[in-house]
């Protein structure tokens, strides 16, 4: 814990100042019995994206990188695929090619590595990879490149009876494998992108569910707020994202009635993290930013509010 | 209270017998600390199916007696509405034409009713029928045609650190406006069929969720274990239900590993409820009655195993 942060501090590796204000206050005013923005524990929803909120998304989105490295491992077992595609662009490290013509070799990626396979082999999959791959930058697990700050505000905000979601386009089945054990947020309270998921009877009898290539459903942008309809059933009263793809769920959680907190992450800080936001191919923060002021979103300045950025090392 | 009920009995409608010490048994092991099938809190998942499960289905699922009393509403507003179909034979209460065609009346009912409109207008019509509509056959409000024993079980299992959830193949949005008033289970609790929702911007400017008429997850049989995945995220420990629509959720839910508890409502009782099974339209138990011998699915026997069926009168 930072040298200057009391003991009783909740947050103390948030910067003091107007947001971390904002947010202690806003915590207070709802968990007031009888103040005039009490909100009973039912309604104390908060959901939060995960790539650029939660953890961070550079140089690649972190599920994207798991791609990668299953193509990897693939070809390593089974030579004869890296003469194809998508196999031969990924060992080529061509990222332009993957990209090109709407990310078709990335979404191929995530076909060959997501899909054809039961939702456990899928789970073991990426646990086995969550416990070897290293961050190409920092060299550090992909477990531990979540955000200090961000892990203290989940915890203050499950002492405070909010029950807190994950509201992602990542993929659901990937995040549930880690978002318990990092964030303390259980499986069924993940929102994310899916696939189609058929249920059938395995070769040993044994009821498996089996996961297609088909998209089912994208949870990002309009998706969000149908996503948090279709598995939460109400509105949440706070919000947390960090890029346009969380515009409509910072629109529709602050369009309610009552007191809403609406947040962004900006991600300001070259040095200790990356500095990106309207021209990033990954976590583009432009519409959102321009509407944050209108409409009474917080803006958090990653290089300003934040003592910390990454967890220190275990 | 039945008189023969102990104080300390937590499921006073259950009369003592092989049934009830199945599930108290059930219980007592996974909750024993140390014991050989202790399951942690996090696992202690149970999942319901709803109609005939947790409250009757007879003589017409109540959520199509919702939308046959929707039809008649909107045509006491708009008369020229009553020579147009489905219009015309939900008022001749002709069941028949409704069910003909693979139930094409019923579904362009169920459009006509729950489609075209936003989710909060839907839930304030559901909210607004609960309150005025009675059964046909016991005049009691549907909201009292809910089994007790289920509801002593509901909270019995939520006292035990279980989280309950309902995995039906009712329309989600219509169970969520009274399944946490009636049972307990608030709306991120509930799992269930879905139309395409979608987002937009009210004329009001304020960001609002629309709900269309084309079906999105028909949660039941086979989509039911999926359901289950999409929703919860990992395989629950107690499953349930009455139907052959139930019969695939019973199946994963059971065939994992680790104690497992699989039930079934046999409606036997003629005389308090309804007696049907094999060759009911509604509510069809048959394949599901089949394996529950060899599977180990304990068969309540409505008649035998219930002292009450409904709650007493308010």
């Amino acid at each position: 814990m930072p040298s200057d942060a009391l003991p009783d501090d909740p947050l103390p590796s948030w910067h003091d100042g107007r947001t971390k204000r904002a947010i202690l206050d806003f915590i207070a005013r709802v968990t007031k019995q009888g103040g005039p923005d009490y909100a009973p524990p039912a309604e104390r929803i908060a959901v939060f994206d995960n790539d650029g909120t939660l953890w961070a998304e550079k140089p690649v989105y972190f599920q994207a990188q798991f791609a990668l490295d299953e193509i990897a491992r693939k070809a390593k077992e089974n030579p004869a695929l890296a003469r194809q595609e998508p196999y031969r662009s990924v060992l080529a490290k061509d990222l332009k090619a993957l990209t090109a013509d709407n990310h078709k070799g990335l979404l191929q990626t995530l076909a060959v590595t997501h899909a054809n396979m039961t939702t456990e082999e899928f789970a073991s999959r990426v646990q086995d990879w969550l416990k070897t791959a290293r961050h190409p930058v920092t060299k550090r697990p992909y477990t531990e490149m979540v955000y200090q700050p961000q892990l203290e505000l989940l915890a203050l905000l499950g002492k405070t009876g909010f029950r807190t979601f994950i509201v992602s386009g990542g993929g659901v089945e990937f995040m549930r494998v880690f978002a318990d054990k990092v964030y303390g947020v259980p499986p069924e309270r993940v929102v994310g992108s899916s696939d189609v998921v058929t249920f059938r009877m395995g070769k040993d009898g044994k009821p498996e569910l089996y996961k297609t290539a088909k998209v089912e459903f994208v949870d990002d942008g309009p998706g969000k707020p149908v996503g948090i309809n279709r598995f939460i059933g109400r509105r949440p009263i706070l919000a947390f994202g960090n890029s346009d793809g969380d515009l409509q769920m910072l629109q529709y959680v602050t369009g309610g009635a009552g007191p809403r907190l609406g947040l962004l992450v900006h991600h300001t800080d070259g040095a200790r993290e990356w500095a990106y936001d309207r021209k990033s191919p990954v976590g583009k923060l432009d519409k959102a930013l321009d509407e944050a002021g209108a409409r009474g979103w917080t803006v958090v300045d990653m290089k300003q509010d934040w003592k910390e950025v990454f967890p220190p090392a275990p």
